[in-house]
């Protein structure tokens, strides 16, 4: 049976009205009294994972979920070996430079070298530094981001921003964009190529469907 | 002013508890309601940091904490330079290597060479199968590593185990224990020589109510 690995968080939702809209009814993840991790869909046509974010990529890597739904911003930071099929359109936010309002810098090549910048998106935040030719030390952080400015352990932050109303209400501003995410889909390789379950009518469906609300 | 970084998650109450029994007070961080992540004990004595786990020696590593609370497994995983102050007895659990009941493995030598293993613990996974002389290859997932086994994308899992219930839930069974783990009290190892802010006497309060609580 066909396997789909959906993100827990921000881009469920969207993700499973989507798959709603090509008959495949997940809904029961939507329901905050399920614990199962894993359900079939009433028709039989396919079965869902629920996993976190940045493991979406990692069960579709290794032909577990031949199909997934994923942030731009997770397959940016982990460059997993996968084929990326097509924008969703929903999810969108971008990962952003920001520093506290307080500060004198008004754009990224303004922070001193050697200054210290936190982020969970480690990989993005090196190669973007890199690319501006700016040496800086990169802390890792797995949460609340934001704290790294207001404790004074980083000058700089890069993360990902929706509304800015997190920066806002931590008195940060965005210097940079380094850039836009939204969700998308992606396949395993193999299977994208020999086409088990109907893969490739279910992935023009998506496509169609996809299209239909794309502003 | 000293600043303690407290771990978001299963270890927070207690830790919340005994810094209450050496008489500073951060039960606010227990109030759902509480959007703060850096609050001041009413005494003006300490301020505390809310952040995630793998985070707490992050913040005490670059001197942002004084001092930290946090489970020894993000300790030996992450192997940060922090000073180990004092095992606090609180939130037990193990780290271990298991796999589904319905498997032929009895042992983690029983495990064919190059299996996958699923793991949050990348690192203390790789260097207990390096000391068995077993290459396997560590699968790094973010969450809900039962999933491992049960979709087939891994022969093992190495995970944390307290009460043993989620196993159970997911039909595995625990083949080794790595190692035990409490919550730890750690310190930036500069403030625990110059100690400022009374430091020495707090962490000698501390150690006392852990030395009276213990079993």
């Amino acid at each position: 049976m066909l396997t789909i690995a959906l993100p827990k968080g921000g881009l469920l939702n969207d993700s499973i009205q989507l798959l709603k809209a090509v008959g495949l009814d997940f809904s029961l993840f939507l329901d905050n009294a399920n614990r199962q991790l894993q359900i079939i869909d009433p028709t039989g046509r396919a079965t869902a994972l629920l996993v976190r974010a940045q493991d979406v990529p990692v069960y579709v890597e290794y032909g577990q979920a031949q199909l997934g739904m994923v942030g731009y911003d997770v397959l940016r930071e982990k460059k997993p070996a996968v084929a990326h099929l097509a924008d969703l359109g929903f999810g969108g936010c971008r990962l952003s430079v920001a520093v506290k309002t307080t500060s004198p810098y008004r754009s990224a090549l303004d922070l001193p070298a050697h200054s210290r910048v936190a982020s969970k998106y480690v990989n993005c935040a090196r190669d973007y530094f890199q690319s501006l030719d700016l040496p800086v030390e990169i802390v890792p952080l797995y949460g609340s981001v934001e704290l790294g400015p207001i404790t004074g352990m980083s000058e700089a932050i890069v993360d990902l921003v929706s509304t800015g109303k997190t920066l806002q209400e931590n008195n940060l501003m965005e210097l940079e964009v380094l850039f836009h995410s939204t969700a998308r889909l992606i396949a395993y390789p193999l299977s994208y190529r020999i086409n088990p379950y109907g893969l490739k009518d279910l992935i023009d469906q998506i496509r169609a469907e996809t299209a239909a609300i794309a502003p």
